[in-house]
């Protein structure tokens, strides 16, 4: 039967309230009595603090509370707990917590802030990691840890066949590729409002995952986890940096407990860039051999991670990366190091890809350097290579619906028809990627729990407890609930901001929600769909297995006129004596399990492939790439709404364009000088080309509908494809994003050089 | 096994929030870009709409609707669909809508109300509702119905066996009672917003009953009931006068239908006594006959009942009433009638008691008048009579748990040992009372639906249908999902206030939430309770049997130091692969039955019984009638929170006294002339007496825990009890609320007069 609502591009769920203004984001939120909140925080990267004081800033009309480290119950917060709320003895990067403020309005508590004084003995800091790993290096940012390594990750198949692989290999590649600071611009700032009362905490945050959060927030205040309740806004944008909580949110509940006031603190767009988590720069030194036909033999790559002052979930990225490096293609023999430093720069975090785009830059372009190598079309490197149905990688990852090769050979099929014109070079390159699209077990569960309510009105009620911070989840999960109970779109809604209501998921992140909750979703509203059946089937006495449910009816399949409406099946069945209501529960855990020490183990129920191809026009006399289009093509198992996955698509690759070509947060001294959307060069709409999403459907047997993730496979490849373009175009071969202008001049006037000597 | 929870007196769920503020009654709700909506009423109570001129109204700066019933699609709403949302060709009672404004505040409003022009061709009116059935009556209410009666009850037993029974009985009773308007005086006045937007309606109102509310609005807009979200603000009281939908809640709808924005009315405290429903006044004519033992032969009413100009849910009070007539103590001989009958006063609706406390009395007062025509004690000629487990009664309703003898001889018993001083007399009375407690199967449901969910941080969530308005439900529920899962009572959270996300609920009335509401919480929390019972069981390794939830551990019972925590069950079955959550769902419809069209039938699945004793102090010089005391016991079944039913029982008391000392909502020519809390003479705190609660306990089978509903219980006998005392005090019989001094001094008058003839 085919499917009537699933595959049909849906608009969004939440389209209309934000078009007009009625979606309620953080900076919306108010309360009665409500004080803000502000954060000060340290202008120097490393420094001791000597003293702090707060008396002018309390005695400040309109200020409420003033509280500095001294004050909290010193609880330690963060993945590995290295951060304090509030800083007592030292700062470790420009922006660090030193104190909050609460006063009845904005300016007031800016004024405030002016008035606390800081006394800092300056120290010397370190914003290089390898200098900071150095055995010379004589800054430490935590004292107590003795160095500034804060985690490694390690990896390795046999030892021994990796080392006669690369000696028998016709091809060994080794380069350094470099990344830098980019992070999200998610239109809405971070901000939360808490509210702390009678013992019970409220908190409206616009968090991905809002049951870790309650977790981390009674870890860091010490409210028992049932005495916090997280409500989420509208989420403008999360990308990843909403998924820790952050030192600002557990100041704010304080303010909110010694005022016994609600309290909100909101980010301005400067500190957005100073204070929320960018992804990580990285330095990766990638070895890539492979035979005379081609194939690979053997990977090696040593990443060192810029962490910058403290650990979040960020510091973990090398888990996705590595699984690039072990499992993007076949590749039998592999190394993995990935060292995560600590620098007195801002500390990254998680962000659109996790490592993989990363450490995706590295592998692609070492795939185009392979072909070029062995004077092979950088397709067909890529075709021999590629992961297929029913492989297992070293990593123990098990491939089942797979794509990969149809979305290689889509991605690039319609580029580089056109010639160049003169003084512009024109070049297509393309790049493929590998990551989770069934969930990622990096929790104890990797579940969510959905419960479906189908009334007498004949509305459905879903309440999950996936967040949708803009990807489009809550649409697709309407989509899967009216598919499977026969209702329009419109009749079903979806309730998932808050904790108290909704039952547990480990959040937004991993491309997991369609995928996860959206399992969870359709198997809670098939119970409610068996109840319908058996009392359709009683009504029409017609064979259950012979029934089908469209349009808000209940059919016969071969005797269409044979039918009874929904809503009176839900009526006979409830209003009568002994009646009963139509309610489904469900907790979708995928059947995965978590990667043991020697990181083996098969950590989703799927992986997304793809491919983004590349044509860009290089200009010789300026260095300036300008891309032309781009074709991205995507395995997303089953397309539950191609709209949505145009969108992804679209914003993925204006995203990664960004990452290849002008995106850099730029630090001195770990401050942020270009902490602004002027100078921090964010792509706008004239700079984007044409971006044709090419939709490749897998069918994977374990997803709903067949569906896999998407949400960040399309930022992934695209710095890649790019770079392989440009080196298409010019010979240029770039290693280090973002490619601008002047580095493919410097490009440019060494091949010329090269060429004049 | 002694419960720990229920059972003991528990602080109200909401009082924190009460007490500080923090409750948002509809008064406290906005919406951004919100209108102020007002309703034109009609000054007339009877006249033809010849013309409505709203050109001046509508060019008002600020104004942005204005309707009339031309603007409308003329559905017609209301029990009986006799009401029309804005009146189109005529006006049948003072407070009729006219027409509709909404402006962008609430002066503006009021201006454009004053605006409007309406042109009137006055009508007979007719207030009296005997004159409104006599046959030469010329007006009429509703002309296409060629009568002013709008509906007749009738029920009666054996035709000849009653009259047998009456030429047989040795004492004939015949009297008139006659019982005023009173209204319910409900601190937070009406009000509704609504925003129509998208083609969905969400309308924030403080109905009582929302899903049965939900129906109705979609009646009455042709908006689709899946389209309408209803929710509930904190509601200050409802006694019933929140049971119907009124026509400005329509009117409201289609303000924001028009304007595309959200428009709010809230009544002020003169529209609430014009034009919300009242309690209706009624004339009984009561016939009761008995043996020289005192033993019941039979008892006959006839009664006729203001309805005002439409109907509303209390034109069907007369269901219980007769009840009354039939069941309270045991009588073999039955015959009730009982006509509704339109008039032109404001029509009259639910009020905690729904006809009981007029009909109990007239039965009251005659069980008196009974006694001292045989010279026997009021208290024994009750006990004699009193209703006993097991009886099936006239109607079929049977009997289980009865305590009805208990209450009689605890009402009275303390009462009556202090001398009266000079120029005062004193005087004790009693009155009983029959009514339903477990749930009133009035419409083909009766059920309540219920999610409980367990989270991993020990915090149970209940999702359902109930609504609390004030009477404490929501305590209840929290303390019946606490004391089955081994929690506190605040690791309990109570959703219900929106029918997106709760579970289908008939509504607050007939006392009805503890019973139903809380066996369907009981059932889906004992739901959660085996699956960690079975966990725990082999966890300890021990019988299931054996195990206790206690403070948040399950232990084995007679040996409590092997215990594990319950947050520790949840995480253990939750964080693992193929792990699963805790929720539990459930729908409890009682074993009951609607009556059939001879009124016969088990309408609850138990009856509550109850008895007031009250002594009073009449002035003999100024007829003033002072109650020193009132001793009230009920059969609740089981105390579920002693405290919050000394608070109905405060509560029912101080309205009971109101009725019967003082309230009465004063008409001329239909229009309430005591509009205001001045002149509308609600007791106040000097008034009230020590009230004293004596709750009795019955263990009722069917309820939970034991318990049976009280709510409406508590303010139905003291009208009677009253009466009886005064009767006591000084041989003047009162058979007309409220006992006016003059009314007393009028009796005292005719006494000495009888006397010194």
């Amino acid at each position: 039967m085919p499917e009537m609502i699933v595959g049909k591009s849906a608009t969004k769920y939440d389209a209309f309230a934000k078009v007009i203004g009625e979606a309620q984001y953080i900076q919306d939120l108010t309360q009665p009595r409500m004080l803000w909140g502000k954060i000060l925080r340290s202008s120097l990267p490393h420094a001791r603090i000597l003293n702090i004081d707060t008396s002018k800033a309390e005695k400040l009309l309109g200020v409420k509370a003033v509280l500095t480290a001294k004050d909290l119950p010193g609880r330690r917060i963060g993945f590995g707990n290295d951060n304090e709320v509030l800083k007592r003895n030292k700062v470790r990067c420009v922006g660090d917590e030193i104190a909050a403020v609460a006063a009845v309005d904005e300016a007031t508590a800016i004024e405030a802030m002016s008035l606390i004084k800081v006394e800092f003995e300056p120290l010397t800091a370190v914003f290089d990691p390898e200098l900071a790993m150095a055995e010379n290096c004589n800054v430490l940012v935590h004292e107590s840890r003795g160095s500034n390594l804060s985690l490694e990750y390690h990896f390795e198949t046999d030892e021994a066949a990796l080392a006669a692989s690369l000696d028998q290999a016709a091809v060994v590649l080794e380069d350094r590729f470099t990344l830098p600071f980019v992070t999200s611009s998610a239109m809405a700032t971070h901000g939360c409002m808490a509210l702390y009362r009678n013992g019970e905490l409220t908190i409206w945050t616009p968090t991905q995952v809002p049951f870790l959060y309650q977790h981390e927030l009674m870890m860091a205040t010490g409210i028992p986890g049932n005495r916090i309740r997280v409500i989420q806004p509208t989420i403008g944008g999360g990308f990843g940096a909403k998924l820790d909580m952050y030192p600002y949110e557990a100041a704010c509940v304080h303010l909110s407990m010694v005022t016994g006031l609600p309290v909100k603190i909101v980010f301005t767009r400067e500190e957005e860039f100073q204070a929320s988590r960018p992804r990580q720069p990285m330095i990766i030194d990638l070895v890539t051999a492979a035979d005379r036909d081609g194939h690979l033999l053997a990977r090696k790559a040593k990443v060192i991670c810029d962490n910058g002052a403290y650990n979040s979930w960020g510091s973990t990225t090398p888990f996705v990366g590595m699984q690039t490096i072990s499992s993007l293609y076949r590749v039998p023999n592999v190394r993995y190091d990935a060292q995560i430093v600590y620098t007195n720069n801002p500390y990254s975090g998680a962000m659109r890809g996790y490592g993989n785009p990363q450490h995706t830059f590295a592998v692609e372009s070492h795939m185009d350097m392979l072909a070029a190598k062995l004077g092979m079309d950088p397709l067909t490197v890529r075709l021999i290579n590629a992961n297929q149905s029913g492989d297992v990688t070293p990593q123990k990852m098990k491939i089942t619906s797979c794509a990969f090769s149809e979305t290689l050979r889509e991605a690039g099929k319609e580029l580089g028809s056109l010639p160049s014109e003169p003084g512009k070079l024109r070049g297509k390159g393309i790049a493929g990627l590998l990551h989770v699209g069934g969930g990622a077990r990096v929790y104890r569960s990797d579940g969510c729990g959905a419960v479906v309510k189908l009334d007498d009105m004949g509305r459905a009620v879903l309440l999950t407890g996936a967040t949708d911070m803009g990807q489009g989840s809550d649409t697709i999960l309407t989509q899967i609930v009216a598919e499977v109970l026969g209702l329009e779109i419109k009749d079903v809604k979806v309730i998932n901001n808050d904790t108290n209501l909704t039952p547990w998921d480990v959040g937004s992140h991993a491309s997991r929600t369609t995928f996860i909750a959206g399992n969870a979703a359709k198997i809670a509203a098939e119970k409610v769909r068996s109840q319908l059946i058996t009392a359709a089937a009683q009504i029409l006495n017609a064979n259950p297995d012979q029934l089908l449910l469209r349009n808000k009816r209940i059919m016969v399949e071969d005797a269409p006129e044979r039918f009874v409406d929904i809503g009176k099946i839900v009526r006979s069945l409830h209003f009568k004596q002994d009646g009963k209501l139509l309610v489904g529960e469900a907790f979708y855990d995928p059947p995965t399990e978590m990667q043991d020490n020697q990181f083996l183990g098969n950590v989703s129920a799927a992986y997304a492939f793809g491919a983004h191809g590349v044509e860009v026009e290089v200009d010789r006399a300026t260095g300036v790439v300008k891309v032309l289009k781009v074709a991205a093509a995507h395995d997303v198992g089953k397309a539950i709404n191609p709209l949505a996955i145009q969108g992804q698509i679209e914003g993925g690759c204006a995203m990664g364009l960004g990452y290849a070509l002008s995106e850099e947060m730029k630090l001195r001294e770990g401050r942020v000088i270009n902490a602004n959307f002027l100078d921090y060069r964010l792509l706008t709409a004239v700079d984007i080309p044409e971006i044709e999403g090419i939709i490749v459907e897998s069918d994977e047997q374990e997803g709903p509908f067949g569906a896999k993730g998407i949400g960040e496979a399309c930022c992934i490849p695209t710095g890649a494809a790019v770079a392989n373009a440009v080196y298409a175009a010019t010979g240029v071969r770039i290693k280090e994003l973002p490619i601008t202008p002047a580095k493919v001049l410097e490009g440019l006037n060494k091949m010329r050089s090269t060429f004049d000597t």
